[in-house]
This record gives structure tokens, C-alpha cells and sequence, in this order.
């Protein structure tokens, strides 16, 4: 059991940015990732949808006896983490409580930014939870719907993406935010670009670092820490591997040799 | 049978570009329309994932007893016409024929441009079709993923979208081509700002209007013609009704009043 893998999915590829820090903080465990690149993006899509996908993915993961589950997508996490709490005998992890929880520390204005795709932003997730945990921090929410598909055509550096970073943050810097949450996985992708435009004096936070320190707490307090001398990472997708070799071979340091393709609508 | 309504469908709102055009010339058709709003875009997806996605699609709308089916969506044209047409028994219309051949009409020195999504890029059934018609003609390709998603963000006219459409089109006029094929349903939205981009010189062929013309020849030839004096038109989507209705309502020439929600996964 211990040495059991962790399942950890995403609409996509953006959530290798949380396998990826997974990898680097806890290199004894094995991962199951699935990227559901068939019905990617899910930023834009209904809450009841989002969690019938991701109810089909943990089916999927379940099968695969995984002994956690880490929700490595934002949207996913904001809509559905609840209910797979709720239906689910093993630990379940989000990325919104552990970059909420950094906000709050990070914070010194008590005034936190959270850029996130329209769904994350519409559930109001992130508000909710930073202020449950501190209900004096405001929280300026700003939908980003332009940076996933900039990140995905690789102009990480690129003047339209700056200028589009420009549009997006000019309110939250206008507030006076001094903490800017990348609440897409997508987003530590374009973090330079993003510090540029929001300046030094804004501290960001990235979910993915702060979730795989929060996975750790959660392994090590169910006493299910692998002692597996080398971790055994598999991939699965919903739609054909070589674009997602393609995009993952940029965001992992390592290069992936062999990609599943799963029929995920069979596990409804 | 006459009066059975025209199945119209697209990965998400795009296809009703091509609708619009069904209602001004063929007023008295009804349409019953799907958009595939849980799984959009099809654009970045493999052929195989897209012939599934279609023939899903193209079981509920039989179930809904059209008389012929109009594949409104560049990717599924491409990538899944001929499967689609093997296995009904009624007619069907893709949107990459129609445009091929309106392009071949207007281009006056032979060298055509083609900008569509990744996976008709892809496909090269463009190409394939238009030097089946001329081989004379040379065919110029560009992907341009980022314009559905400008689209999406109401960014039509934005200096952002005139300078990523100069990004894209760059290489394509200095080939110069003398006709521009609007390969993706979406395309059209910002027509304005291609035509801007590409010059007075360079003639932009919609394919979404050629589609119509040639419905509304095949509806003539296999005497099927409505003969309604009110055309119904029904919605349907596989995501939540809000965003379609949202998108639709800058699209269509009239307001929606009801968009249904389908289960499409079911319709394996």
C-alpha cells in the first residue's frame, strides 16, 4: 500500500507543473498522471460538467490503486474536490487550499490578486478560502482565458503576451494587490512574464510548490511515505500521446517514453 | 420527410456562422443544432478522437430524424466527413469542399492561402481538395490556434488580434496569394481584422456561406425541400446552456430561447 503510486490529473498539461514538484520534493513516490487532453480546456466549462469528468478520471485512478489523489487542475480542484472528497477512502488534495493558505502568509497589505481561468474565478474558490482563513485579506479576482492558449503556442516571452498580461493585471495592480496567486497551472509557465508586468514588489504564488508541500504533510501524517529506492511515473491521456509528449518534454525535466491512451468515458 | 429539420453541428458556437448563413438562404429549413460545448475546441485534438467525437454527435442528431447533416466545423470536415458519409444514409455536407471550390473560382494568379486550426492544418485535406479540383494551384497553410480563443474574448477589432493576425499571416503574403480561405468556423468574427491585415488585394472566401449554397443545391437535388412557412429551430449542447446562449446571442441574428443539455457521451 505504501508503495502504492499517487494519481495525479489535469484537464491537460498544465497539472505536470504540480507532478513536477511532486517529483522534485518527494522523489521515493511513483505517479499516475492523466491528462484528459480529449476534453481540454475545462476553465471555460460548467461546474456539474467538470465533475462528472473528474468523477470518471478518479474511477480511472481508483482502478489503477492509487493511495492518494492530487486534483492538479484549478478549475477541477474549485468545482469538484468536495465531491471526490466525499466519495473517495483515501487522501484528496486541491491546489486551491495550499495557495490560499501561502497568500495569507505571504501577504503583508492584507490585499492578494488571483489570476485563474473564468471557472475557478466565477466558483469563487479561492475568495472563500482565503478568507476563512483570515476574512481581513480582500481578494481581487481577474478570469485569464488568453493565457493557456498563449502558453500553449510558446510565446512564454512574447510582446503579446506581455501586452495581454498588461490588460489582465492592470486592475489588480491598480488595487494595490502585493500578492498575485498563479491560479491556473498553466500559469508558473509565464511567470517571468508575469513578475515583469506586476513588478517586483508583487510577491507570486504558485499552487504547485505549495501542493506538493502539502502532500507531503498528508503522506507523512497517514504513515504512507513509499520506501520505493526509485519511483515508477506513468502517463495517461484521453486523446492521442504525441501532442502531450510534445508539451510535457517542455514542462518535465525528464523525457517521457511511454504515453497511454485511455478511453476515459467508459469509466462514467 | 420534406419538413424533417437540417442537422447542423460544431465543437462549440463557431458552427453557427454556418447556421446563419443556412437561415438567410434557406429560410424555410428548420435546423436542429448541436454544439459541443463539454469537449471544445476539436481544433488541437487527434483524428481519432474527433471521428469519435462525430459520430456521437451524429447519432443523436439521426435520433432527432434530419433529413441531411452539415458537419459545420473545419476540424470534423477534415477529419471525419468521409467516415461520417460511409455510414449514413442520408446526405452530408462538410464545409471544406465548398470552400475549395469558391477559392478555386476567385483566385486569379493560382496561389491560395489556407488558415485554419492545428488539426485541419494538419489534415491537409485543404490542400487535397483544391488541387483536385486545380492542381495548378499552390496552397499556403498557416495554424492560427490563437484566434478562436481572441474570438471567445470578444477581442474582434483589438490591436492585440491585428498583431498576432500579422504574426500568422506574414509568411503567407509574402508567398502572395491573391485568396484567403477563413479555414475555421470561427474566422469569419473577425474578418474585419483579417481583411485589414492581408489588404484590399487579398479576397477572403468564408466558407460558412459556400456551405449554404451547397446545401441548399443538394437539398434540391434529392427533392427534400421544406415546405414550412416557419422554419424551427431547436439547440442542443453537451455543456451548460449559459455560455452557449451568451456566445450565440453575437452570432445569430436572433435571441435563443431555449438551449437543451444532452448526455453525449451516451450516444457511443
Amino acid at each position: 500500500m505504501n508503495n502504492a503510486p499517487i494519481g495525479v490529473f489535469d484537464s491537460g498539461v498544465g497539472g505536470l507543473t504540480v507532478a513536477r514538484e511532486i517529483m522534485r520534493q518527494l522523489p521515493n513516490e511513483s505517479i499516475v498522471y492523466f491528462g484528459d487532453m480529449a476534453r481540454v480546456p475545462y476553465g471555460s466549462k460548467s461546474k456539474d460538467t467538470v465533475i462528472s469528468f473528474s468523477r470518471q478520471i478518479v474511477n480511472f485512478l481508483t482502478e489503477k490503486h492509487v493511495k492518494a489523489i492530487v486534483i492538479a487542475c484549478n478549475t477541477a480542484s474549485a468545482f469538484a474536490l468536495s465531491e471526490i472528497v466525499a466519495e473517495t477512502d483515501f487522501p484528496v488534495v486541491g491546489v486551491i487550499e495550499p495557495g490560499a493558505k501561502t497568500a495569507d502568509e505571504i501577504t503583508a497589505n492584507n490585499k492578494v490578486g488571483v489570476i485563474a481561468t473564468e471557472g475557478t474565478v466565477k466558483s469563487g474558490m479561492y475568495s472563500k478560502v482565503i478568507k476563512s482563513i483570515n476574512p481581513d485579506i480582500e481578494v481581487f479576482q481577474k478570469a485569464c482565458p488568453l493565457f493557456v492558449p498563449l502558453v500553449e503556442e510558446g510565446l512564454l516571452y512574447d510582446s503579446i503576451t506581455i501586452e495581454v498580461a498588461d490588460r489582465y493585471l492592470h486592475d489588480l495592480l491598480s488595487y494595490g494587490i502585493d500578492t498575485l496567486v498563479l491560479g491556473c497551472t498553466h500559469y508558473p509557465l509565464i511567470r517571468r512574464t508575469i513578475q515583469k508586468v506586476a513588478g517586483e514588489n508583487v510577491s507570486l504564488v504558485s499552487p504547485a510548490y505549495e501542493t506538493a508541500k502539502e502532500l507531503e504533510k498528508i503522506i507523512s501524517k497517514n504513515n504512507i511515505e513509499s520506501s520505493l529506492e526509485s519511483a515508477v511515473h506513468r502517463f495517461y491521456v484521453s486523446d492521442s500521446a504525441d501532442r502531450f509528449k510534445k508539451l510535457a518534454s517542455s514542462i518535465l525535466p525528464c523525457d517521457i517514453d511511454e504515453v497511454v491512451h485511455v478511453n476515459i468515458e467508459q469509466y462514467g
